[in-house]
């Protein structure tokens, strides 16, 4: 016997596709669900299948559009297309759009190397990323992947790939966050601040 | 300027209407849900329409129903209606359920008493509980509230007002959860777990 009746299974199984959302959560936005006016429910509904309709992928930069013809990035009169800052998803686009002073564009490469998930580079846009590069105008490329081996071997690979052409590839800094304390960071962080320590 | 495209902006909304559930976390569902397959999109964007459209408050304990004829509970045959539990929601009837010993029937309140907010006895099914006693065959009122301010209050004001029937009231006893450690349990549940004291 299920504890639930029905419908009420069918959406907690649902939200349980949800990132981190285990059984108890589910249940307890099912239940949330289910205390939605009849418009909101309608509107949550729409809203899910609209994000597959209504959004599209950049066919410059891999990132997310709101229309076929490419992201409002891309698009833009404003930005810098001689720096291209890597990423690893077109979440972190918007991520490294709140660092203000940023006005170069983006590179999405849609993950990052992993040879134990079987994602190799063809399964990126690498290849992609070389062709911008090779169609000239670019500087500079900043590798912003995440601080994780993955994210690191793909920086590697990104880097040693671009040896020989004519554009400088650097990679974010790491050390110690700003506002926070020495006592928080591990051993790694620190010893990369080390590393990376800049004189006075 | 909006950081996302307004397609994920508005399912990010959304989510926001869950319990719990910020910005940041709503963001990492609406990407989540970007990933979906059309088909899981679709059934997710059902499911929630759904639960508002196949799930039905059962007339006899105001618990959820898969039919307009009432709970699986109240209908069975096998359960005892004599002895009535209960409890503030109808998520709380699947708590509740979980203990197996339990063979009675329940009554959803809908909530629990609460002048700051505005919840008075009217607004809970309370003269609907009163009015299951006076049909008669009703020998034990078994109240499950919540052991919150609001929750004891509303216990309290149930047990009087059935003083005078002839039927017995009881409430879940307090105490140190079982598997839990006394180390880890505050003061209040410690001074209801001697005043709850048993002997051997």
């Amino acid at each position: 016997m299920s504890e639930y009746i029905a419908p009420i299974e069918r959406l907690i199984e649902k939200f349980r596709m949800l990132p981190g959302v285990g059984a108890r959560t589910a249940a307890r936005y099912a239940f949330a669900a289910l205390n939605f006016s009849e418009a909101d429910a309608v509107a949550f509904a729409d809203a899910i299948v609209g994000v597959k309709r209504d959004v599209y992928t950049c066919p410059v930069c891999f990132g997310l559009a709101g229309s076929e013809e490419g992201c409002d990035i891309c698009r833009s009169e404003k930005r810098d297309r001689s720096v291209i800052c890597v990423v690893e998803s077109a979440k972190d686009v918007i991520t490294m759009e709140r660092v203000r002073g940023f006005r170069g564009v983006y590179h999405v490469l849609g993950g990052a190397l992993s040879p134990l998930d079987k994602v190799t580079a063809a399964d990126l846009k690498i290849k992609e990323l070389v062709a911008r590069v090779d169609e000239g105008g670019v500087e500079e490329i900043i590798i912003a992947t995440n601080p994780t081996p993955k994210g690191e071997t793909t920086a590697t690979y990104i880097a040693r790939l671009l040896e020989g052409r004519d554009v400088k590839v650097s990679r974010l800094a790491h050390g110690i966050p700003v506002g926070s304390d020495i006592e928080y960071a591990d051993e790694i962080t620190l010893m990369r601040a080390m590393e990376g320590r800049r004189f006075f």
